[in-house]
């Protein structure tokens, strides 16, 4: 069965080279372990944060060799544990492979319900990326109707669903994606404008999109997509913190100018309010609640972009880094529910 | 009379030489307006953001040959207004001057009690300082009882203020200060412990005094003196934003490397909550009423550094940016109220 082990950690932006997919024997579960079969994975930008030779926050650290870490949705082919059945559907860290025999204690393991929404689900809309996305805009964000909230990486698996809640919220929503076609989805998934970042207008086109200023601004990307925003913050805005994608593989450092004091400056002069996202700070069941019946009733459209088998993790996570045409939670399709 | 004038923006850290004190005529009062005889001049770090040739943020710019830019207490004598009447106390932003004739619509003042704490704590103790040193502490910061509390710049106005309403609090106070003198002055106004960040092994002294981590921030200054308490924040802490001194003069860009990306990786991966005070998100009423009763009771001691006459402001002021023994509120005696 095939595996997706670390062969380099990544210097700065990860290539694909830097996995290589590898044959390992099928796993036997052990005592209180079950075997799972892996249907779909998730891959996150975060995960670039595990992969660095001295990981300095972030999950798990990836030595050379090991298993890629990644969030997973699983069929239960075995158990040897009272609370798993064969034929559950569970998500979990289970990692980049075919199979895997996990431990629950170790590896948290959470049932899914194959018939509320399609299983992909599970690491999306109504995992991590959903309740992340709730919480930036409503327990965190505190979005009112009529405000401006301007979303980064607004075409990624929190930015998609972050836009959406905005509308349903009664926000106007603007983007920022990395080209005219994510853009243009955007506003096609209901958002009032999308700005590309790397058009050479990109801060002024920004400010259009934002006549009233920005009360909300979901951080996602860091860099010069964030400092466009900085002079449109209304006094007492908020800026959610759900990830920093500019500064992936750059450490605790970048190369100067140290653009910390303009950013002080802003925080003090405008009042803002900067919320980060810990481990322990994510939207809880209430959250998924509403998740579920915003997409049972249609108003939060899940968009995904799929790539087929393991053996296309390597160059699909690799791409999520660079210019490309996701829209959505990036998932790899490892087997079929069959 | 006397007043003092620009005479050179500064570069970097302000001089003495970049300010003039000069003669005029005593001013007039037109209709509509009050004479004002300045009894107490407030020295405050954020005036150097007025003095950049290209102000980016903070209080109105003062341009060569103004009148430089001041929070004052004064006395009225004469007035052509009738809200005020000679003999009256007022605190508003008058500036550096011996006399001044006012119209209040113009720089709005503030009738003082003189009955309730001397003078000078108008502009200190139960004015924007103690404000400020209240929402840092209560409004903001939330800071409970048993909770640590790290206060940088803490032998300044704000810090010296917030650190005793830490303790009022139950909290465990640490202070941030420039020498071993502040420090120690600190201790003995009630701070449980005092680093000085000028030590060579100032991050590992912080940690000491910080044995549980830190809950709260209270940030005065920035740059080292704030790398050292990220890896201390405890999940959720709060860091409210009162200033940022080490990047005053220095624009939105200071030297290489770029802080920017650690400071992120801090705000997202311990769930921090960053709150800077613009000038609407001063505590109020209540705020100033707690203080007067602190103060009345004994349990808030109000420190000053008192330099004697206008000749001594621009000296005076320069030196709350370099290695000083100010304790408390930098104030200017212009004239006594006789």
């Amino acid at each position: 069965v095939k595996q997706v082990i670390l062969r380099s950690h990544p210097n700065g932006v990860p290539r694909a080279t830097d996995f290589s997919v590898v044959e390992a024997a099928m796993p036997s579960p052990a005592d209180g372990q079950v075997l799972l079969k892996t249907l779909w994975l998730s891959l996150d930008p975060m995960i670039r944060l595990s992969l660095d030779e001295n990981v300095i926050t972030g999950p798990t650290k990836v030595r050379i060799g090991d298993v890629v870490f990644g969030a997973t949705v699983s069929r239960v082919e075995a158990s040897r544990h009272p609370d798993f059945a064969v034929g559950d559907y569970v998500d979990g860290r289970t990692g980049w492979r075919e199979y895997a025999a996990i431990d629950p204690k170790a590896v948290p393991l959470r049932k899914v319900d194959a018939s509320v929404a399609p299983l992909s689900t599970a690491v999306g809309a109504l995992g991590m990326p959903g309740q992340t996305a709730h919480a930036c805009m409503i327990g965190v964000g505190r979005v009112a109707a009529g405000e401006t909230v301007v979303i980064s990486a607004a075409a990624g698996a929190v930015g998609s669903l972050a836009g959406q809640i905005g509308k349903i919220l009664g926000a106007r929503v603007v983007g920022i994606a990395g080209n005219d076609a994510k853009c243009a989805a955007l506003v096609k998934l209901g958002f009032d404008a999308a700005v590309n970042y790397k058009s050479p207008d990109y801060a002024e086109k920004l400010k259009v999109a934002c006549p009233n200023g920005v009360d909300c601004y979901i951080e996602n990307v860091g860099g010069t997509v964030t400092e466009a925003v900085l002079p449109l913050f209304k006094y007492r805005a908020r800026m959610p913190v759900c990830g920093f994608i500019a500064y992936y593989g750059v450490g605790r450092e970048g190369p100067g100018p140290d653009k910390l004091p303009g950013f002080m400056r802003a925080v003090m002069s405008k009042g803002l309010e900067i919320r980060g996202f810990g481990g322990t700070m994510v939207a809880g069941p209430a959250a998924l609640k509403d998740l579920a019946e915003w997409v049972k009733a249609g108003k939060l459209k899940v968009t995904e972009t799929i790539v087929e088998g393991l053996d296309a993790a390597p160059a699909a996570f690799a791409a999520t880094f660079a210019d490309n045409d996701h829209i959505g939670k990036v998932m790899v399709r490892v087997a079929k529910d069959a």
